[in-house]
């Protein structure tokens, strides 16, 4: 330590210190309490700490982040974010600054992050097709064009990462859905899965990373891909599930990345219906259908599984309310604001925070007592997305 | 900002940077992808990466760590060890440093932390009992002596958080199940459930939160609360777990803490038997046994639940076995080293950490293809722990 052989007085350290710590370096803390919220006009994120709901600073100039979602690196330092205008930004959420930014495609809708952690795949809409870039650097490794029939090119909807550096998703004009393995990059095997059913708009992978759904725009029912058992192909569940006979206007669709599966019922928004539907995961039979108070957008378990939180599309987007699983009924209902457009639980259940858009502001309620803990103001608030998700399989 | 017109120059700020990083500020880092190991004998903590497979730093001074246990503040910053010696260690895993270390007890064998990460607890041997702390200065908050009968006091064990900032155990001698509600402390509301069964010896908490198991000790069986439906009191379940009529030789106490739950099955270490036993959680029955190659002391889910791993007690302690419960039969038989006493996914569960403490050394192996990715020289390593624990329930 020849460093200190040179007689370097040590006074000023302690003078200096404070600002050098206000300056430069960002206060040392953990991730694992951290979060981010999309100010989607501003095209900012807001970094957020659940420990004491407070805002920890802002980051801007990401581009149109109108439905933008977020994935983390697997230390939980950095936040994805996936613009629609096809940008795909890497946020140091420590540092509260833009790590590197690049515009991948014309038009994208989400993304997803590899199980160990390398990899971030994008699906965009234009061009069709899922590119995929090293998380550390973002420099390109695979592109896989959507392809089919006479040289087309399908928007790429409902991705979700699957154990063992796999993708799934769906190709919304082509009727099918795609697993991804690239785990040898830019080597990429795909598995395709034609036929599926008419224009998949969105998917989810359960929490254990085993089975895929597809929601169908043009048809009823649900696209369900066992991963564990793709010789078995793709079958189609819940034939009611849909529009059905009685043609019903719907205003938004609900997103299906939202859904919740608690203990062994997964509850799913209807599409167009005031209703919750209620389905086993062993038969994925329907079991039991809640009558809520609007067309539901969101539907999330609490993350042990004994209360369900949904919110709903125009014009009732200003209510949220909560299904208590264990009766099987509707326990609260909230009103945290005008335009209701996301809701996040803390990792282990204990709050919830909702976004109000047309409020300017984000509320935080405790799930046990429904008392508001906080209200942050945040302009034009969509997504709200804590580090906890680093640690899921399907995100 | 007056500091700037104080005319201080700057260059000496570069020369003196990367000092000052060295001497005084510790990396900024995430703190997603970070663990703790156990070195038992040396009383002291190695704080290692799942990122790269590598030693951090170590931490010692803590005190008797046989039979240790580690859970995590919710920010993923602070470790908090429960030693043998009553010890409660709190170590800051991005300085390296122990930040606070109290003796609470005699002995004691675990402990948990509150779901919003308000307090920590301690279940006591001696003085049997629960003993609960603040998470941030380790000051005393509640103590809620184990007392039945005479004026007895019994060993705590089997201590797992709920929902609600409660805690669950079990009293060993008293054959209770308690659950500590404290929301508000130092108030303290307890629900005493008596009569479970001889000699609760360990407990566990499914994922969920929902159901909480007690081993008995004293007789076969296993005492079942329903945390949902506390009015239907304490059931008995698996009335052929345990020894049986058939009296085995024990070598080692199977932990339930380390079970597994696959799907809607929950995989369980039969007692003195060369098995694993498999039941529903729905109606807790058993469904099957799978022949294993010793008697089970962990077993242990990839957090997908497609494989199932398990290790041994004296003398099949050098291997590990595979489980694959799609097949529901063993797919891999692995031998780490000598006296594998631990194992831990890392979250998404690509990877496996297995502490194997008479070869002074953790492995690390890729759960798709079974290679061994590192080995890293740890001495007589024991307990591994990742920061990952800190966003579930029931740990």
């Amino acid at each position: 330590m020849t460093w200190l052989k040179t007689g370097v007085s040590w006074g000023w350290l302690f003078l200096v210190w404070p600002l050098l710590a206000w300056s430069a370096e960002p206060m040392l803390r953990g991730t694992g309490d951290l979060g981010v919220i999309v100010e989607r006009g501003a095209g900012r994120l807001v970094i957020i700490s659940t420990s004491n709901n407070g805002i920890v600073q802002r980051v801007d100039g990401l581009g149109d982040l109108s439905h933008a979602s977020v994935v983390f690196s697997r230390d939980q330092r950095y936040a994805y974010v996936f613009g629609r205008d096809g940008g795909l930004s890497k946020v140091d959420i420590l540092r509260g600054m833009l790590d590197k930014r690049i515009v991948q495609g014309g038009n994208s809708i989400g993304g997803a992050i590899s199980q160990d952690g390398r990899l971030v795949a994008v699906a965009n809409y234009e061009p069709g097709g899922l590119k995929v870039f090293a998380a550390d650097t973002l420099e390109p490794v695979a592109d896989v064009p959507a392809a089919y029939g006479d040289g087309n090119l399908s928007k790429v909807v409902g991705i979700a990462d699957l154990p063992g550096d796999r993708f799934i998703y769906s190709l919304f004009d082509a009727d099918q859905i795609w697993v991804a393995d690239v785990h040898d990059p830019p080597a990429v095997k795909i598995e395709k899965f034609t036929g599926i059913g008419r224009a998949p708009y969105d998917g989810l992978v359960t929490p254990d990373g085993r089975y895929y759904l597809a929601g169908l725009f043009g048809e009823d029912g649900i696209a369900l891909l066992d991963t564990w058992q793709p010789q078995a192909g793709v079958q189609r569940i819940l034939p009611n599930y849909g529009k059905g006979e009685e043609k019903l206007p719907v205003y938004k669709m609900p997103h299906l990345r939202g859904w919740a599966v608690a203990g062994r019922q997964v509850y799913l928004p209807a599409i167009g219906r005031h209703e919750v539907l209620v389905a086993d995961t062993l038969t994925w039979k329907e079991t039991a259908r809640i009558a809520v108070r609007g067309q539901p957008v969101f539907v999330v378990a609490r993350p042990d599984g004994r209360q369900v939180w949904v919110n709903f599309a125009f014009p009732d987007n200003g209510f949220v309310q909560v299904i208590d699983t264990l009766a099987g009924q509707i326990v609260q209902t909230l009103e945290p604001g005008k335009a209701v457009l996301h809701l996040e639980f803390t990792p282990r259940g204990e709050a919830v925070w909702i976004s109000a858009r047309d409020d300017n502001k984000v509320v935080v309620y405790d799930t046990a007592s429904f008392a508001k803990r906080a209200e942050l103001a945040v302009e034009s608030p969509s997504g709200i997305f804590f580090t906890a998700r680093a640690h899921r399989i399907g995100f």
